[in-house]
């Protein structure tokens, strides 16, 4: 998606580590406009799919979700993280190891927000080395609902997820896929 | 606002405590028509009023804040919580207590994405005791921009937050204000 390449370049910065940071647009400021293109291009991009639901995680796919679920005129559940692997009734739950912070947590989701046979497509902002996409993966396929497609907004090309998710056949479709950096300046594949 | 009170007494429910779950529409599973309602409301209830962006809070202002935001033609911003005191360069930050967690927590918004007199719209999902809303406000403030408004999907009318912020003459909007509950049922003031 080239607006989306182009913002990358113009306002993402590489933090210490090659992390890409776009708090810019994508984070911690949201640019309104750009979430509305990457709802027309998912949109397009799925048009010839059936799609009952958005489901994304907390924090940062919110934004995303709700902007491109009204290009498919569907409601977005967000999964909700909680750092305690204390089993609560009533919500499918996985757990997730999060490599930028170290650490596992639990999301989860009331049972009553995913249905059997629901035809869902996962969001999120970023996709490294598909842990959370798992994690919610996990908890639709728990439900008896289809994992009709997963979308992120930026795939890690350097890591692992993307291949991993697509080899196990899941439609995956990435807006914009970053390369390792190995001179400071952004590059994508 | 009449649908959404519809929505509150169809859909929301009073658990132990009085705490009133909004689960089905707004915290969890996000009822996006509903969001885009809020933002046509708060468009025509602001409609004299400059705005240049609008600040909100993770994680249950965001998708309202994202779709709100379309109507003004604005980008968000996004308060960070975190749950240390240490100060980081760069950032507006304040203290906020939780009365639902029972504990503190510091909110941060990168000094880059909030400029001096920039006219800004706070939202956040719920009023209560008003102290979420007031850490947006001295966030605002320090960084010498201007509170044009507050707007609270629902306001708990029978804590003190509210009349507070109105009493400090901040324009409060509210599009639902519940009473407290005394027979199990929602009220609306």
């Amino acid at each position: 998606m080239e607006i989306l390449k182009k913002r990358i370049e113009k306002d993402g910065t590489l933090e210490e580590g090659n992390i890409l940071k776009v708090d810019n647009f994508l984070n911690h400021q949201l640019d309104i406009k750009l979430l509305n293109e990457i709802g027309k291009e998912l949109k397009n991009r799925y048009k010839d799919d059936k799609i009952d639901k958005i489901l994304t995680i907390e924090t940062s796919g919110i934004a995303i979700a709700a902007i491109v679920a009204q290009y498919f005129d569907v409601p977005v559940v967000y999964a909700r993280k909680i750092e305690t692997k204390v089993m609560e009734k009533d919500t499918y739950q996985s757990e997730v190891y999060s490599y930028t912070k170290g650490k596992s947590y639990t999301i989860r989701v009331a049972k009553k927000y995913l249905s059997k046979d629901e035809r869902v497509l996962l969001i999120d902002d970023f996709l490294a080395k598909g842990k959370a996409m798992q994690g919610l993966i996990n908890i639709t396929e728990e439900a008896g609902a289809k994992v009709v497609g997963i979308s992120a907004v930026i795939e890690k090309g350097f890591q692992e997820g993307g291949s991993y998710l697509r080899n196990k056949g899941y439609r995956l479709e990435s807006l914009a896929i970053v390369d390792e950096s190995e001179d400071g300046k952004i590059k994508f594949i």
